[in-house]
């Protein structure tokens, strides 16, 4: 046919030229909300091209970000690729040694954030001997350590907008996001021109989230969080308002967002939702332009999804993805033969990761690495592979064990319903192995969290001398509740609809749950406090 | 990110394993309706990619088809180049030279054909010397002149559904279609698994066709017809229902389809919404169902889509396509803020070829090559380029003047709007330079296709002594309408519309309009037929 590249900048040409008036909204610091249009975007974009080759940077090198979710870190995300550099969004709640890891590691050359990051930056800039610069993304430049220290709006209003994005080679890489990391230095992925303009192009598709330009989005997942799942690239690549909800977003004030900004389309993670119902039980809000909400970072359980979807009337969504997945692997549908189905019938699909999306693969496999049925019964580790799914790290040998033959392996407990669904019962890791058979925390931990009195379960294995392992709760109850006859009740709850020997051993009150940079259960540091409870 | 290769294969193998029990309909030359499912066309897809082997087809090869809607040859649309192969689409409305040359220039190895066009090819057989096997697309042989001739069910059923497609390199070419040719030989373009794969995406875009597993779809435009404008390959890719309308399906016929099939999507020439229109008027039927009635092959005319959308209720979109584009370039689309618009304003809206589709990249340019604002007033020649238009003419030296610097030369004469709306206004052939300034014929046409009296309107120049070229209107009034009087009418009826000098010198009023093998107008042998009559 043709030698025509996919690339970032047609998609940025195309929607810049049709949608000049379409609005880029943007939470600042103080609450107020900055607005601006596509037009304006695509002149400070150009800007930052020219400031980018101001500064020294040549095709191919490696930018950090260290920034929210707001209007500049957007022009990042279009405007270093479309330069042909790399973009680097660099987790900001990662502790000390996981940024200095991720930055050198990645050799990034400068490195773009947010002012009120900047002390964070100041105490380990002298562990960052490859960065040659550092911008602040703002209009002063405060007093600090920094150096050399460039300010953003200073950078593009010392250049102009007249700058000619060139067609980039497809395969050239585009942004690197570094793995969560909860056992070991973060990995990196190098997604390309190509797999961000094809995993986006799904991303639009009706079957998928159907991504248009009448939708207004608001990205609540962090931009430092897999490109914040693809929905910055996506939505301008339609023209959609684009709503960036800032720094610290809290639910209510992304609950007045979606209210005020008539949002079609949020994503965020789960405790978001978690937050946003508890504020909802205190005060209403207008949520009727919301199409869909959709939750990650972990499943959803279904008491939020009911909640969500009976009290409020907003449809949740949810899919499978990681880094290594550009994120989206699988999403929430219903299928043509299910339209019939009742309201509850629909909520049990609306519970599962969904189905794979057109143009990768998906199996599941045991632990010889033999596909085992779709029948939702028997559990395999999944595989994925595809145009938009990684095929290595990024310069890490730990590549080796995570690829065979093109196909990433996630790590990932899940079964597959004849239908197609996936549903991630457990970590390969946090599976409980019981006498030879698989006891699901994650199933465990669901039905927890749908007793009334639950706020919070999490389930790990303790050692057993006689079945090698057995599920121990840690569960937190709600403000208000007592945990008196609790352990019974909880062990009540489960029984119908486990077998006998999945109940746990025992259940523990605990004050708090520990979180990992992205808000996932630390099951590591759980079991280590279990463990140590246990022997004292 | 990967090497993984974008093909067809992953979207088939896809669709076999999700929706298995998801309906393809396929009307038989009786009327009567073939039903099976996707798990059977997937069977039988792999049947014949081993039919294939034993016929000794090499990667690379082309084999023909020449064939009506239907199930068997939405087989040939899939094995053929899940095989490796090359499907060419011959079209079966060419006359004989043309269908000879295009099957001769492909150097076609086998030819399938359905039954009822087997004298065609009799005739034609002793031209095709690198035709090595022919396949008849039924269950029994007839008495032929054919030889070798194999029987499509016998060579099915003698082999069996034991077949692993390979992962092709996404740019091998997987079929060929030739043009229509109005005017020399057809021109052939080939598509490869990645331009199929990457124009049938874009169609799934909820703001391009929005093609989605929930769809009921007919494709009324023929298979032979640039892989009819790409619908089986995006209907099967999301598991939507596919309803194959056979042989010679009349407007009623089409009508009992859409009502029986709840059809929500049908895509079909514009000469075919008119006579559906005249059908409806005599009877009604149910089309409550389709959510868009797609037209094609030239501009609708506003009456038309006036009609459909306030009598019946079904909203009419088109695009820009062509054989070189695979074919869709732009579609009709409500932009968001467009959205409170009246409907007749949104009818003006559908009466344009609408918005480039994401990925693409469009201009339009004068004579000297130079860019045209997008005002709406300039006129220029359509260029178009992207990542499923072609670059090339399959073996053909008119490419040289075709493809310009990756760009294609439409040779259509269009104006964009502000909102980027596209607007064909003439092929550049047929736009009349009167003067030095330019009148489209297609707008003349248009508005007198509104008269009420009106069925069809073709608008040619003749040469002028002053002028050089002036309008002259060939006009098919409708039956029962009689032409006295007439002229004068449609010239009263034009005037408030258009510049006085662009008003055609003379109305013609003819029993037919002659057309093209694929219904458009052939203003060539209307201009021979205009001068002859202009000389006696």
């Amino acid at each position: 046919m043709n030698s025509y590249q996919l690339n970032l900048k047609t998609l940025l040409d195309r929607s810049a030229r049709y949608f000049p008036d379409n609005e880029i909204v943007s939470r600042e610091a103080d609450g107020s909300l900055f607005r601006y249009n596509y037009a304006q975007f695509y002149d400070r974009v150009r800007r930052l091209a020219n400031a980018l080759n101001s500064l020294g940077i040549k095709k191919g090198d490696k930018i950090a970000s260290f920034a929210w979710n707001n209007y500049r870190h957007l022009e990042l995300y279009w405007g270093i690729p479309c330069y042909g550099a790399v973009l680097h969004t660099v987790n900001i709640r990662y502790g000390e040694p996981e940024i200095v890891h991720s930055i050198n590691h990645a050799e990034d050359k400068v490195l773009f954030f947010d002012k009120d990051l900047l002390p964070t930056i100041e105490a380990i800039a002298h562990q960052l001997p490859k960065v040659k610069a550092y911008v602040i993304l703002g209009d002063t430049i405060p007093k600090t350590t920094l150096s050399p220290l460039y300010c953003y709006e200073e950078l593009l209003s010392q250049t102009d907008s007249n700058f000619c994005f060139e067609e980039l080679e497809e395969n050239t890489p585009a942004t690197i996001c570094y793995t969560s990391a909860t056992t070991a230095l973060p990995k990196g992925v190098a997604y390309t021109q190509r797999s961000i303009y094809l995993h986006a192009s799904a991303l639009c598709h009706t079957d998928v989230m159907g991504i248009s330009e009448h939708d207004h989005i608001l990205p609540i997942v962090p931009m430092f969080h897999v490109n914040a799942w693809g929905l910055p690239y996506a939505a301008i690549a339609t023209g959609a308002k684009l709503v960036l909800p800032g720094e610290r977003p809290k639910a209510n004030e992304l609950l007045e967002l979606i209210e005020s900004e008539k949002i079609t389309y949020a994503a965020g993670a789960v405790t978001l939702g978690v937050d946003m119902l508890t504020i909802l039980e205190k005060r209403p809000y207008n949520l009727s332009s919301l199409r869909k909400l959709h939750l990650g970072g972990q499943a959803v359980p279904k008491a939020i999804i009911e909640k969500f979807f009976y009290k409020y009337g907003v449809p949740i969504v949810q899919g499978f993805g990681a880094t290594e997945t550009s994120p989206m692997v699988s999403f929430t549908r219903i299928r043509r033969d299910q339209k019939q189905l009742s309201d509850d019938e629909k909520i049990n699909i609306c519970c599962r990761q969904g189905m794979l999306i057109p143009g990768l693969e998906v199996k599941i496999v045991d632990e010889l690495g033999e596909e085992v049925p779709w029948d939702d019964e028997h559990m395999g580790e999944l595989l994925v592979r595809g145009p938009w799914i990684a095929s290595e790290y990024y310069n890490d040998e730990r590549s080796l064990s995570a690829f065979v033959d093109g196909w990433w392996r996630s790590g990932d407990i899940a079964t597959i319903n004849k239908q197609g669904s996936i549903r991630i019962v457990d970590r390969n890791k946090d599976v409980i192995k019981s006498g030879g058979e698989w006891i699901s925390s994650v199933q465990l931990e669901n039905e927890l969290m749908a007793h009334p009195s639950v706020l919070e379960a999490c389930v790990v294995a303790i050692p057993h001398e006689k079945w090698l392992e057995r599920p121990l709760a840690c569960v937190l109850l709600k403000k208000g509740q007592n945990n008196t006859n609790m352990e019974g009740e909880l062990i009540d709850w489960l029984t119908p609809k486990f077998p006998k020997w999945w109940l746990p051993d025992q259940i523990m009150f605990v004050d708090e749950i520990p979180k990992n940079a992205n808000g996932k259960y630390n099951k590591n540091l759980l079991r280590k406090m279990v463990s140590q409870t246990l022997l004292t």
